[in-house]
């Protein structure tokens, strides 16, 4: 049986390039904080620890790592020294510790493991991720000999030849279990920033008999987030996975490049999404179902054959049914749209309940909400609701019932029902045009009390 | 006179990797049916025959060819097999005949013109398509010597050097009229696969004593789609030219990547079109129209000096005369909007005729179906429709009519008339403390009910 | 002190290749005119005169350069023939000439400031701003010699070493103000074409014994614009450097390349923008301002925390206080939301004002205008207005007041007043079936009517 892994999660960088209150790592990628990815791309290795290594005070950072220990670096003393900060939630555990930053949300599973496998083969005390650089001069170099990792050599004091080696350093390590706290202790701060760098291990390992080793990677995978424009790169580089692995199960995107998914947004097969489309967190789209131009959805379910859009918008809460329409300009939000059932254009339905085959007339608007509290309104099967009704919640309307255009509703109508809340027509003729004359008058009246 | 052109078009193919319950052939790009792309540009031939031929069972594929005729492969035998399925269709023709693919949708007419003039001129008797391959490795390679095609050979069977040639086959092949039932029948299934490969037709065409050649085109009209992702690039490459062409023709696009058009989408100088705009099938806009961001336009007619927009909606059956504006928020559906009408904001106008000058209020909506049928709304000339207004089809408003904000019309309402359908205002002074103090006690109770 | 500058800017270029009614450059690239873009460029230097050249008869393009001297150019006789057509506004001028095109909309003032500052520190009579070209086939090349430019030999004329050198010219140059009445004079038209080349004053300066350099750019800021592609790709190349400036100072963008930002658009930091957002010209946003997809904003300021979105729009004179809400399908004009205050959903706010802390109904319309003039909404705080309303301006709705859902409002509603304007229901048990069965048939006969 393997060992199992342990991972600590390097989070308690300043973030200071991002300009913003917030701390870096919470910032959102694919609708997740940046945090949330690297938590995620650890569980593929089945860790049974994960430590977070926060800055002091970051309540809201050691929050995102939930049922996870978080531990405090004190001062920004480098990643040695914020490594060490985890030692106390490491003891006893024996298997490889993985070391990885919480700012660098695209390393894959995939990647990681064959970190962890090869350090595992081939008994490394550390083993390094590394990536061929495009340009390899901002990062540190990996100088291997024998198929071992000899040193890491800092771009600035890489000499004439290292310089010219494009085998760069990612960061991301994984440490022997048994060693761990040796080699972390070992680290020393004699250098020009005072600082402990989690590189030196190599040598602290090499120099007292252990291997090293260094495993390649994908250079985009190693792509961190130091400002917004980097921030915005991860993005688009989660988006593109995001696309991709939708096409690949059977979606339609007639532009997948203004498609914005979530890290969550489940989709299948024969789905169609138009341009322009964004979801939101908790979205599940069932077969078949036909995404129009411009919709914005979150936390709602579509069932199969669906029509949605354009311009429709599923807030959280919104549940379609089989083959319902929610057409343009109309806004769901905790409502059920029943099997069948249909908004087809300008519509406020929010906490409702809509049956099977009911019809909602265009700029129909559930009236939930008095001022201090939310109410439901519930409305049965095959029931028909003319245009520019409002219904004052709470108010139920039975099966098949009917209300005519225009009404308000303040009281429940029962099934088979016909309701009117509208005053009747009045018609006077002839009397468009003194109208027209004196409100042209008032215009005019009005234009010259500016033009004084 | 030229010999007269026949054309086979392969649309057979399983299309298994699109994971998809619809042919691949009618999977749609920019608003058509992949197939439809390739008979258009086959049209440019102006061929005498067109002959698809398709799976068993597959009445949609034979549908889409339309008044063209259609044969059945019985089995996926390989390419050559699918081609002598068309031979019945071809009895009589004398001229050249073209082998195209379905899913090949980028091959202009102007490629495809080069291969039949070439063959023509240098009575060949098979001409085949080919291209400069950035990566050659998945692709058949085309031998030339002494300026005639000397055979095809498949990249898995390629030698050495034949794997170091980068001019590629692209599967379009043009045939001798006269020679194509003896080669298509002379192709033998002698291989791993036990299929007839069209490409042998290269080999039997030469060992009788005639010629082949091969034609240059640009790799990327040879892209095939095999899948989503390669449908999305399809559909990319078809939205770049059809973006060009309305740049050529002084259409104004601030951001032509976010600009979705269909291959018929009619355009006119000085129309502008912000960021964001859909159109769908049949649109034709004349020039100077206005087309501001997050439109949806689909089988509509737009007047000069139209302006549309933002978020507005014109669904088929929308005629929008000279002048006009549809503004935010608004759907058309099988209306025509007169000279110069206006509807700002926040409506729906169905089946309906509003006469020119007329101004539609905010929230107008025309209520145009009862559940059974559709209804038409007559407005004249210079009508005013009020705000928030239902208007119950069928229903006529005169010329100059005027019909007040929050009005439910169910009578027409003749020519200068002044119409009313709304209940007084009612007053109540100090009325609203109270009331407040009612709705805060209920949600008070409402939120213990829930937190007990 | 430093001698000050004077800048000539070539406007009377024909632009047929646009195939507009507008003239070149005034068509519009991140909001502005293209000239403007020119003017903002030059103001860097602080010029203490600006001269425009124009064709004769373009009313407009002069206009567009506001206070600054516009000189008509009578025949399009070539470049050296416009900038001569300045040196009447350029009489007594001591300094630096600066010639540049209104066509050329992306060369920054850092670029023009390095070659006006070179010219004043080499004493130069004459110096061109240069790019290495990727591919310099369609420009004329800069020989340099010895550090001085020797000459600029065009394109066409080059021997085959000067069609070897990539370093081109971008026509903008600058000229010693002593000299410049001399140089221009000098020019002659003994060429194929009859025409005055400003290219032209290198080679007469020299042979003046004065000397001649060479300033080297960036390529990409030389692109012109001759077409609407080009003019798409100079918006795109203008967005970018917008965008880049806003993630720079800590602006969120989850997908830059859909957010389309004009020249003056003032954003701050944590100010979020989702994907699939327009902003026109005249936007403030402050801090921390949330604002949500699909969104259109123009003319607007946007208070600290606001929400915005989706599917906003705002139109000019939109001022939105801190904390306010503005949802999905509300349009905002001339309107001040206040503090705290809430549209969420469908209405029409024009010409309105919104006490801080009150709430708008979905559906809420303020019927400004009546068809002939334009009508204000005054709403106090803590408001409350309920669903579907139609509010008939001009009036007035007190503090705490209560407009009941489905209301037409058309007197004013005092402060703590409720407020109905609605009529009763009337609920007929039993009555939708027959109604149903009435319609059906109706239908059904229409349909009938139809087939026959």
């Amino acid at each position: 049986m393997k060992s199992p892994v342990a991972v600590v999660v390097l989070a308690a960088g300043a973030g200071t390039r991002m300009k913003s209150a917030l701390p870096k790592v919470l910032h959102r990628l694919a609708g997740w904080p940046m945090v949330r990815h690297v938590l995620e791309n650890v569980a593929g290795l089945e860790p049974t620890r994960i430590v977070g290594v926060v800055a002091p005070e970051a309540k809201d950072v050691a929050a995102a790592f939930g049922v996870h220990p978080t531990v405090v670096q004190r001062q920004q003393l480098g990643t040695g020294n914020a490594t060490k900060a985890a030692l106390p939630e490491l003891r006893g555990h024996e298997g490889p510790v993985l070391v990885v930053y919480a700012d660098a949300p695209l390393v894959t599973t995939v990647t990681l493991r064959k970190l962890v496998e090869a350090c595992r083969e081939q008994k490394a005390a550390v083993g390094v991720l590394g990536f061929t650089a495009r340009d390899p001069s901002p990062y540190g170099r990996l100088i291997i000999r024998a198929g071992e990792l000899e040193k890491i050599v800092e771009s600035k004091d890489a000499d004439e030849i290292e310089r010219k080696i494009d085998f760069c350093n990612s960061g991301v390590m994984c440490l022997d279990g048994g060693l761990v706290d040796t080699l972390l202790n070992a680290i020393r701060n004699d250098n020009a920033k005072a600082e402990y760098y989690l590189t030196d291990v190599v040598a602290i390992a090499r120099a007292a008999g252990h291997r090293a080793i260094a495993v390649e990677g994908d250079e985009a995978e190693f792509q961190g987030v130091n400002s917004r424009a980097e921030l915005a790169a991860a993005e688009r580089a989660l988006q593109q996975r995001l696309r991709a692995a939708a096409l690949e199960i059977g979606v339609t995107m007639t532009d997948p490049d203004t498609v914005w998914l979530c890290a969550d947004t489940r989709l299948s097969p024969d789905v169609t999404i138009a341009p322009s489309v964004r979801f939101g967190p908790g979205v599940t789209v069932a077969s078949n179902v036909e995404i129009r131009s411009f919709c914005d959805i979150e936390g709602a379910h579509i069932g199969q054959g669906a029509v949605i859009g354009p311009f429709a918008r599923l807030r959280p809460g919104s549940d379609v049914a089989e083959d319902a329409h929610i057409g343009n300009f109309v806004e769901l939000k905790a409502t059920k749209m029943g099997r069948g059932a249909k908004a087809n254009h300008l519509a406020y339905l929010g906490d409702s309940d809509i049956g099977a085959g009911s019809n909602i007339g265009a700029g129909t608007i559930t009236v939930n909400y008095d001022g201090f509290g939310k109410h439901r309104t519930v409305i049965g099967a095959d029931a028909f609701i003319g245009s520019n009704s409002s219904l004052v919640a709470p108010v139920r309307i039975g099966d098949g019932a009917n209300v005519t255009a225009g009404s308000v509703i303040t009281e429940d109508v029962p099934a088979d029902a016909l309701a009117f809340g509208r005053a009747r027509q009045v018609t006077k003729g002839g009397r468009a045009s003194p109208l027209r004359a004196k409100l042209k008058a008032r215009a005019a009246e009005a234009k010259r009390g500016k033009d004084r």
